[in-house]
């Protein structure tokens, strides 16, 4: 049994480095390691030992021994304060390539998301593909989302549609919306909001190395 | 005339950022606008007033008018300072769906990237591609690589394949490496090495949202 805690306190930088904690972690329990260092997490993390150590105790986990931190004692702690536990239903809206591409992205199932639909406004797309989940015509978005209690989207579609999209979703009831279309969305206060900005990742590659 | 910075003494955490603020402008001068205050700044890339002003000045840009930053004057001194205003060649390897769809991904190419290769082991897949980009097996990585000076390598093969196409591309001379491979490579010092995680961005926005 364990407590969650506010995470509301907490920064968007120490969440950010906490779920990838608890992903190197995963990765770990995966191969069957046993215990790890604040060090080496801080390696796999990019990170330093001293910044793992205090974002890990931030949530009042303990349990730093001689030999580390226990692997799999650790992830289920991160876990539950991170209210990661319970499978998270999903939806992709926008089914060209990269929005399929996500539709069987092979991690989001095994790290505990469930994409449970997904969208595109093309009924010829949608009839041609070839998928295990279920997809639908966009006009069925607020009605499986409810019905489905669908609480991520993510959005996949071209920048000048997503706007609509994320107004569409947010109106439905998700909580959380990941984009993947390359331009800015606006949301209210309440809706978590991540952009996975492509150019902006090369760009800090490009800058890094000096090129 | 500008002079560059040397951009090794400054975090990752404020690159980042600043790479986001270029993006921000960049997207601003397109729309016309032509003063932006550090608030409205920070809204878009999610920071406070006083960090984007403290990053702007750790690179020796001044310029902060009553009406704000001049957006395309501030957006040319972060491209200097960034050493962004030159054109940079990438590669993708693996052309499944995600590989394809960065192939065409529109903004790389507007924003001072240029794909210039695309690289699977499929012949069959290659021959079936319909793109305007140069596509080879994979065997001709380490001879395109060098002979069109491709700075910048883009993995979008299966987790499995990830660390051996990563070390045949630093082998061939890249710089930079952004990963979409849901596994961590390692790489030496001297690459900069960026992952993007899906799954990490969905499991933030869960953590965040309490879902």
């Amino acid at each position: 049994m364990c407590h969650g805690v506010y995470i509301m306190d907490i920064s968007d930088n120490t969440i950010k480095r906490i779920c990838s904690i608890f992903g190197s972690l995963s990765a770990m329990e995966k191969r069957g390691v046993e215990f790890v260092s604040s060090k080496e997490l801080a390696g796999y993390i990019g990170s330093t030992e001293y910044t793992v150590r205090k974002d890990i105790s931030i949530l009042g986990v303990t349990g730093y021994t001689r030999r580390g931190y226990e692997v799999s004692g650790l992830k289920k702690e991160l876990e539950c304060k991170l209210n990661l536990s319970k499978k998270k239903k999903a939806c992709i809206v926008g089914l060209g390539r990269l929005g399929t591409a996500l539709l069987d992205y092979e991690k989001f199932q095994e790290d505990g998301f469930e994409i449970v639909a997904g969208f595109d406004c093309s009924i010829n797309r949608i009839e041609r593909l070839n998928t295990h989940i279920e997809v639908f015509q966009i006009s069925y978005l607020k009605d499986t989302i409810q019905q489905r209690s669908i609480e991520l989207g993510i959005i996949a579609v071209p920048a000048k549609s997503a706007q609509e999209v994320a107004d569409d979703l947010i109106e439905a009831g998700v909580k959380g919306i990941l984009n993947f279309a390359p331009v800015k969305i606006g949301v209210p206060k309440h809706i978590i909001y991540l952009e996975m900005d492509f150019t902006n990742a090369l760009r800090f590659i490009a800058a890094r190395s000096s090129l």
